[in-house]
């Protein structure tokens, strides 16, 4: 067993987070909790989506909220942007890092945007050569990694197969999605040493949900993989779509501590984290979803 | 890495559960518990606790309760007998296998119990003379083996010296408990890493409370340290009485799904698990403290 010494956070609660909430928040509250999240020392933050307003009305005024964030050195504001259009109106609003999506479900594909995998990372071409000329990261997203909420099990290598795409056709670095929850440390670890016979374990990173209770489980499965890039939402944000009132992403706070625990750096101040945890879920009017902030805050 | 086959988990919901929820609990609704329980199939059910009520109010009934159970073969029904006294309230009651509790810390131990580590193993001596003139197994329990609410950290060869001591007075095996849920996994393997070096793997149990949300993490790690007994209670039950509103022992379900996802068996059907959680749950007038259970009941 050897861990890194080092794990680089993707914060994605203003996005992925507040997407999934379904209480509509302002960009000047959206805006207090990229601040909240930079004073903590997070260096990287999906702050907003560049898609319509129609589809997914949370991400609206996305322009506005990147115009309005005072950026600090060395921190990364990203958006999503899940076509052309949304790539132009991210590049419009002064954004230098983008993130695209794929299931590694068929089915999944099919009933969330509504065109095959193969289809989905087609579109993603014209996207990846307008960002290479203009000198904008692009992060991959592969969703569905162990499990589907109409197909069951995904098998490893169908992962490792659309993770590959998105990592030839330029993703610095490709995000791996236990969208539903479903997965156990046992898999996490099949899955990452089957991607990784494809992609470097350094251009990997695990995004995980802790419906089941499972995040931090297979985030220290992770670890012991070699992963050092983790995705996370504060105060656990977000809510699982496929079973109301369930939990989604795992929650920042109570990742920083398991790391804090095991010896490694983030940059990260927990306190401050849970300070920025708190204060956006007293907006959303909703409990907060780290048992870390939880504890801290009623001890 | 190799995981064990099997695992057994001891069922501590009735008596560590309950003794921590407010809400009393009617010994018919006890009974129906463990008989819920019983039918999943668990084998090892710590159901009550023989100490004075005036103490321990959650607790009365439990000869009355131990008198109904209909016993299953194969299944072990344990209470918790902390004196003599309670020692021969238990035999009086048809109890065949009891459990005695120490702390790892000072400080711990005179305030919760007001007397030394030392004191209250030197208690121990009368109950385990007689429990083995009268055949009865003896469990034992370690607190605050991750962290102590006063001191902090507890130092792994402390806890090792407890654990032997109730080993080396007849404790068939001696469960750890990371009482305040402090606990990470890399703290996990070394102390039982350094435990081990007195007592054998086998007769060690892990006891995680998931108050910061490390209890799954932490049994993995223990799982990787060659560990083969947890103690869980079934939806949660108990909280924790060092942070109100915050979480306590580890849920059964959340277990019992990564044990599942890890190819472990345990003997337990998760969907009569999950049934007799939340049936004690809504008893309680609590939410359900297994996001499992939450995730299936909601999906």
């Amino acid at each position: 067993m050897s861990l890194p010494q080092r794990v680089r956070l993707v914060e994605v609660g203003p996005r992925d987070g507040l997407q999934n909430e379904s209480h509509p928040v302002s960009v000047s509250d959206k805006l207090q909790l990229v601040q909240d999240l930079t004073d903590a020392g997070v260096s990287y933050i999906e702050a907003g989506s560049f898609v319509s307003p129609k589809w997914v009305p949370q991400m609206a005024g996305s322009a506005e909220l990147f115009a309005g964030i005072q950026r600090k050195d060395g921190v990364i504001y990203a958006a999503l942007a899940p076509n052309l259009r949304g790539f132009e109106d991210a590049l419009a609003a002064g954004v230098k890092e983008i993130a695209v999506f794929a299931a590694a479900s068929e089915s999944f594909s099919q009933r969330n945007i509504n065109c095959s995998i193969s289809e989905s990372l087609d579109r993603f071409l014209p996207i990846m050569e307008a960002a290479r000329l203009h000198g904008i990261s692009v992060r991959g997203y592969v969703s569905c990694v162990l499990g589907c909420p109409y197909e069951g099990d995904i098998a490893p290598k169908q992962v490792a197969a659309v993770a590959n795409e998105l990592f030839a056709m330029g993703c610095y670095e490709v995000s791996l999605g236990d969208t539903i929850g479903t997965g156990t440390p046992g898999a996490t670890r099949t899955l990452f040493d089957v991607v990784a016979g494809q992609i470097p374990r350094g251009k990997l990173a695990g995004h995980f949900h802790d419906t089941y209770g499972q995040a931090l489980a297979n985030i220290y499965a992770s670890l012991l993989e070699g992963i050092q890039v983790f995705d996370s939402s504060v105060a656990g944000l977000g809510g699982c779509p496929y079973a109301k009132g369930a939990t989604g992403n795992v929650a920042s706070e109570d990742v920083v501590y398991l790391l804090q625990g095991l010896g490694i750096e983030t940059g990260i101040d927990l306190d401050k984290l849970i300070t920025a945890g708190q204060r956006i879920s007293d907006i959303l009017g909703r409990a907060n979803g780290s048992r870390v902030a939880k504890a801290r805050l009623s001890a």
